[in-house]
């Protein structure tokens, strides 16, 4: 079964996969740039697929880049991310800002059906082309998410979208590290399932710049919320934060209630970081630094792995330690040392 | 809010992290090697809040590791995992085998409440001096999940522990880099969710060396389970593996049906390993490889950087990215050419 199965669900995936050549590759550059929604969908598929031509890629587009404002939205599975994702699209739409939508969330309804044709539609945006939208397949990318998904937002940050709405499951350090990349951090709970404490124990509230209670119909809302805002409340680093209360704001995708607040709230700390320029560059720098340490430890650590180990090299360790001649931290160590010289 | 209101809900994390000195150390490696429970708890919290003692640590139980049949259970949130493993246990507790027990998921009930008091108390094998049960907190070590879990495992290893149940919740990298450290992998799906398809995109399914369809009780179990026997017999690498057909087994904690088929199953491939050595030296091979990846992309990799990298070249760096002078791509190839020379 294993690594065999797989291809031939990736049918899909290897049609996307085609070989760029250098003019190709200029042409698709030109395309993007130009804002070609055929071209974009290309680029992202090439960044999600070809990791050895990404770099070039990103080189090539990157000077159109830092223009977008990136919205990271992150939520337990069911708390209905994708439809108040929805719901926000076409609010900024009113503003008449163009929106990219990123799902790196496998059980999202922009990803989920997307496979075998059950995909649910998003009918009030899908049609709208002003926005668009693109989930990260974890499959095509299973070792590299986390650039990938930079990378695919720096596609549709050099192709003018203005704002980029990236949806991730809150769960798994992969996602936390995407989360981390965005300028915004909006996080989702629900009433009844304890997520608020959930969300500390998963380190996520910590990430959070705006905590959103969804599903604000339902019973218990109003007691989430009120216990959000005490423990805020309690947080002594609002004052060196330039004075961003972290708001805690109540939407229903049901009643509709809650959106345009949450809109005005995400334009708001986007101001927020334009004026507070000490702020707003330590966190830059954060993102920057979080965004390189990706890089490197997906490319370059596995590149010069592969270049200094080989498959005997490899053996010889690993049968040191099936054998407990060794153990796993001396044997890492004996990998890494001639690095150190 | 950023980094500071953690502490103020890290105190129990604080309590526990003791500083040990050496003699305490060797103190601890023994009573662990006798199995001591207190020991064992300490042992644990030290893998995963003191990174730096951890390798002296492993070092010393290392030759005491390797006996135990490490299973994983995966699947995603509420599809029972934490009740089949509880079921499991109970099981297994009839062969006479000492069960641990690992939650990595945030979400299970085993970990989920242990924050503010509502755990869910597991109270069939809770009670059992035979089970030890331990959530990894991902807080704590977050940047070293996998590792850390990795070493979590090696302590029950260690002190005697026959079959360890390590549930994760299926989704993110670090998850799945977990689930390729044990033995034995058996992948949940529930009926009516689509389960089977999300598992195959989220590149979980060809991890899967059991197929569990849990809440089998619930209507559309018979489907689901055609459905997997299906695609497992279009698969090509069954004879690759040495005649292990991936069976896929129908639970139900209501019920309590099919846990006792699961037990047998689990065991099987427990002695289809035994008798099949290509299979699983090339499987075991896979394991060590993967743990030492993840030692030394977390330790390693973030040493070398703090030695190589100070705050000034960061901020060289970074400015130099956000000012466009450069790119993300080319700035961390600029970080890691000294180490190619």
């Amino acid at each position: 079964m294993r690594e065999t199965l797989l291809p031939f669900f990736k049918n899909a995936t290897f049609i996307r996969m085609m070989i760029f050549g250098a003019s190709e590759l200029q042409d698709l550059v030109n395309k993007v740039l130009a804002g070609n929604r055929r071209a974009i969908a290309q680029a992202i598929s090439l960044v999600e697929n070809q990791p050895d031509r990404c770099a070039d890629f990103i080189k090539y587009i990157f000077h159109a880049t830092g223009n977008a404002f990136i919205v990271g939205i992150t939520g337990p599975p069911g708390s209905g991310k994708s439809t108040l994702i929805n719901n926000l699209a076409i609010e900024f739409r009113k503003y008449h800002k163009k929106v990219g939508i990123i799902a790196v969330d496998p059980t999202s309804p922009f990803s989920g059906g997307a496979l075998l044709g059950d995909r649910i539609r998003m009918d009030d945006v899908q049609t709208d082309s002003g926005v668009f939208i693109r989930s990260m397949g974890s499959r095509g990318s299973l070792g590299g998410l986390s650039r990938a998904t930079m990378d695919a937002i720096r596609v549709l940050d050099a192709s003018g979208y203005d704002i980029i709405l990236v949806e991730t499951v809150g769960a798994g350090q992969s996602e936390v590290e995407i989360v981390k990349t965005a300028h915004c951090c909006c996080v989702l709970g629900i009433p009844g399932t304890g997520d608020a404490v959930q969300a500390i124990k998963a380190g996520i509230m910590e990430i959070a710049d705006i905590y959103v209670v969804n599903k604000a119909d339902r019973p218990g809302a109003q007691e989430i919320v009120n216990e959000l805002k005490l423990l805020l409340s309690i947080d002594p680093s609002v004052k060196e934060e330039e004075h961003w209360n972290i708001p805690v704001i109540s939407t229903s995708n049901k009643d509709k209630t809650g959106i345009t607040e949450l809109t005005e709230t995400i334009l708001r700390f986007n101001e927020h970081l334009k004026t507070n320029k000490v702020f707003s560059h330590e966190r830059e720098l954060t993102r920057r630094k979080n965004e390189i340490l990706e890089i490197l430890k997906v490319e370059f650590f596995e590149n010069i792995l592969d270049n200094l180990m080989n498959k005997q090299k490899w053996e010889e360790i690993l049968n040191g330690i099936i054998t407990k001649k060794t153990d796993p931290y001396s044997a890492a160590k004996s990998i890494i040392d001639p690095f150190l010289k």
